[in-house]
């Protein structure tokens, strides 16, 4: 029986049952003396290293991107969510744009809420968020965003996610490959390519473009009116790109994936999911990066100890049609 | 000089202040001080009705929403936090499932930190949130979605967009009009499907099918066979269907726009701008509709008075290339 079950009970949050039980806080008397009924009912009993515990905690946790659009943040908060809520704990979004004046104004709001600890997300993660997140009187998580020096740093690992889509290619007999990928200034295009080439060889081709649909047209426009070799594998920087690359192949008349195989990487539902044939993909498991980042913050807010320094979690193929071969999985 | 600009000048939040001038609150003390002198050195003085409210005010406000995908809700969140950001507003985001007793948690945890106002959103507006919102002791404002009775309650009026995109098509010259929509028992399908009806004609023909790319291809084949008179211009009831009759039409060979007119309803960039070409669609005015709603629930926390009641805000026109005719618009 712990104070959650209670919390769930009298369906209120567990800072709230904390500080019934503390007799601290403002509440009307009857919630307070509804909750001390319900723990009797139900003979919840904290112990006093619980009660210490329990009074200097508001059982909340913010979290705070750049990522206006919540490509990258939305998942990694279910993920935090899913995570939290099974410890009473509620995930608070606050989103700032690229001012560092706004960021810090924000930031101060959180802590004026007595959030037990901060996670910071971004939509890069080789650059920091406009605002100095060092020095808190609160523990900070950085996920998926670049992390302050000696920081506990949460991120994916885009070497592992390019390695699994070269070698799927590969596995699928395919031996003359392409990388079209973004622009090459990301550390996540630098760190895909580098894989890329590790399995695919020093010379085999990368284009870098934007990171749209359009951008995977034009290369596909530019390979085939090249004269040289055609590839028979396609590795994409996102899905974006992928799906330009399928549609353009189309329309050409290669099919996909019997002439070509293509993959993507973000798992994009919307864009994965809708191209024709549905993309084979690399997923870069936001929401498990989002829940041990909020486990994480949690262990220090419970004062236990996390090492310092940059996780980087793996990726996972996900099989649809666009590479052919998903019998390979059975 | 407004607290606002004392709290840039400062870097803190209003609320942080608002304790420091009014003594109250834990902080520490060197930054008390340096509140009070920078106060002092920009001539900050408020009067005593302004201590007065200040001193019952959190300056933050809860965002409610069961749409975890974020589609409908980060328009609505950035208009929030645009408007109130100038009034020293912080806009929290909690994320609630489907689960009642969970949503009953979360928002005992927004009360538990006194934010000044609630404002609940979802992703369709004909849904109530799986938690009960009346009676909080704080304001609430309902935006794109279903409001408690006698609630303020503000809303996208998908009867107006219907009329946008009609009469676009119309003025155009179009005179066979088709519209391909979404599910039936949406009433924002209905009212859209009204409006188009009230300009095409009683006997216009309407598609209702799933809210997918997928059904766009569909319904142009079914179209298509009918044997029935083809049509040139389409309504569709969002940009996913939009999409999926523009390439369908093109590998038909039917060229979009000169042939046929296709016009989108959500305006969402990642379908809309990319598609070839790119849509012509009807954009909800979200965004609007956060900052409305940001100003409605912080004029009720000031203790103003809103009438409650639906208010439904127009829609808008963005005029690309897929229905030809931007001549018009100079």
């Amino acid at each position: 029986m712990t104070i959650h079950d209670l919390a769930k009970a009298a369906k209120v949050s567990v800072s709230t049952v904390s500080k019934a039980l503390n007799e601290n806080g403002r509440m009307a008397d009857d919630t307070r003396e509804r909750i001390k009924r319900i723990a009797q009912e139900i003979g919840f009993r904290p112990n006093a290293l619980a009660r210490g515990l329990l009074s200097n905690r508001s059982f909340t946790v913010g979290l705070l991107t750049n990522d206006t659009y919540g490509r990258f943040t939305l998942p990694v908060m279910a993920g935090i969510s899913e995570a939290l809520v099974d410890h009473g704990v509620s995930v608070f979004l606050c989103a700032i744009e690229d001012d560092p004046a706004l960021g810090k104004i924000h930031v101060d709001a959180m802590l004026d809420k007595q959030v037990d600890g901060i996670i910071a997300t971004g939509k890069r993660i080789d650059r920091a968020l406009p605002v100095d997140l060092t020095g808190l009187p609160v523990p900070v998580v950085y996920a998926f965003t670049q992390g302050a020096p000696d920081s506990v740093t949460l991120t994916s690992d885009d070497g592992h996610g390019g390695h699994l889509a070269t070698e799927w290619l590969q596995r699928l007999g395919r031996k003359k490959l392409v990388h079209v990928t973004g622009p090459e200034d990301f550390s996540s295009v630098r760190d895909r390519s580098a894989a890329f080439r590790e399995l695919a060889g020093q010379d085999a081709p990368i284009l870098y473009g934007p990171w749209s649909e359009a951008w995977g047209h034009a290369a596909i426009e530019q390979i085939w009116s090249s004269g040289a070799d055609r590839p028979d594998g396609i590795f994409c920087g996102n899905d974006q790109i992928a799906r330009g690359v399928v549609d353009a192949l189309r329309e050409r008349g290669v099919t996909v994936p019997a002439d070509v195989s293509v993959i993507g990487f973000d798992n994009w539902e919307i864009v994965a999911g809708q191209t024709r044939p549905p993309l084979t993909t690399v997923d870069m498991n936001l929401k498990e990066l989002g829940r041990e980042a909020g486990l994480m913050v949690l262990a220090l807010a419970e004062g236990k100890t996390v090492e310092p320094g940059l996780r980087r979690l793996p990726c996972k193929l996900v099989v649809r049609q666009s590479c052919g071969g998903d019998g390979l999985l059975r």
